[in-house]
């Protein structure tokens, strides 16, 4: 109970990728006193099209690296680990608090339309398992929900062509799929960190009227509520530390990183771990 | 020595993932006495966007359990594996032969356009290793060679989109791109074992004149050779066995490995092995 009574400890951010930078940034935003250790699994990803008994294994091998360290809160920054290891990663960190995105995403949604038709863009895995559906009617049984696996919009977000002919025309063709049998979303939840790099695409093909949600905005209000509800908040006037951690490939990590966090990278940036 | 001179021990083709599977189909179809054992790495795939260090471990980790089984030849039927981590498999390996699928590949080209100047689509770690530049220069110092990495191609394969609108648009980009400084590619080789799914519209987006040529009918061929070499080709007018392994997601190795196999597979066929 020591560790996570120390404030200055930092929070940490874990993703299969870099995807994640999407929400490190957002808490980053919300919370710019607090320090961040963010550890990409570049070594294993992609996690999405995996099957849950690899995922959970390669997340707690991975988060035992940020526990080690010493961190005061968990935030799982990756859909997929979120809907399959959250259980897992709970009692594996224990007491230290962990955070998944799945649920500040539905919470996101169902502010967004009560009662809405929510359309979940994720990967295979976070489909297979209904976690946004179950996370939405929970908080809302006249919702409705539809999930859509899009492989496509996580290479398209890793080549950086988020917008343009191409990658309109796939945010066309995995909505035109998931308005069939007349289903027709009022939200649409980017169920996957790769997503928001697509926003201004997805949200011009959805047309008026849709609201496109995500997890990150979220996801940083809940961290604040959490440290806030521990008295762990890291009660000082200076900018906090950012150290990103790397599994593997530091050089793509620092390119790829850099359209996520908005800012460029140098593999100099990146430290690579070893698990 | 007693294994590799039992001719009716199988070949062993392993891949990243499923693209190999256009290989083994190659094989099988030049030696349909022969049995095969194919190995994919979906656990750890993509390879192509991995560091030389990770790709060359997970090689041989990989390949030891085909060692174990025992089998006559290796197949390494990855590019990026093939790239990275050849003479690393060929000692494990040794005293079974190891054949790559990048050597094979520019023999093809170099066949198809002596003095030619090639365009080679492939991953990331096989561009940033220059491979086939290497191996079409070794054996004809006329030619011209330009690699490209198109990550883009290797997702709309396993999404099965290969042909129409997304899947023209974007092989177009990568070959303008390709084409700048006026390069004008009289071959394109399919530098990754995904790309041959994608031959119909990289045929139609190159235009006449250019030969697309990819790895598995020249690397069955030479598998040919090096079995006779070896006087170790399977005797008999029985059809040889196929078994495929896979570490990780079988139900999805089944479903994508069907687009690349021609032909449908389950669940069933696949057995999932722990490494």
């Amino acid at each position: 109970m020591t560790e996570i009574n120390n404030t200055s400890l930092p929070i940490g951010v874990f993703d299969s990728g870099v995807g994640g930078l999407t929400v490190l940034k957002a808490i980053r935003e919300e919370l710019p006193q607090e320090n961040l250790v963010y550890l990409g699994d570049t070594a294993r990803l992609p996690y999405g099209t995996k099957s849950p008994a690899s995922i959970e294994r390669y997340a707690i091998q991975a988060t035992a690296r940020l526990q080690e360290q010493g961190i005061k809160l968990l935030v799982v920054a990756c859909n997929t680990a979120s809907a399959v290891a959250l259980d897992a990663l709970r009692r594996q960190m224990e007491p230290v608090p962990v955070i998944g995105v799945v649920e500040p995403g539905a919470m996101a949604a169902v502010a967004a339309r009560p009662g809405g038709a929510h359309l979940v863009l994720a990967t295979e895995a976070t489909v297979r398992l209904g976690a946004y559906r179950e996370a939405i009617l929970a908080r809302d049984a006249d919702a409705q929900v539809r999930e859509q696996s899009c492989e496509m919009l996580v290479a398209l977000a890793e080549e950086g062509w988020v917008v343009g002919v191409i990658a309109t025309a796939i945010v066309r063709r995995y909505l035109d799929e998931a308005r069939e049998d007349s289903f027709v979303p009022d939200s649409i939840i980017l169920g996957c960190t790769h997503f928001p790099l697509l926003r201004a695409t997805i949200v011009a093909v959805a047309g008026e009227g849709v609201a496109v949600v995500d997890s990150a905005g979220t996801t940083a209000a809940v961290v604040r509520q959490v440290l806030d509800a521990n008295a762990i908040l890291n009660d000082t006037e200076k900018p906090g530390r950012v150290q990103l951690l790397a599994t593997d490939g530091v050089t793509r990590f620092a390119r790829v990183g850099g359209f996520f966090l908005g800012r460029s990278l140098t593999a100099d940036d990146i430290e690579l771990v070893d698990l």
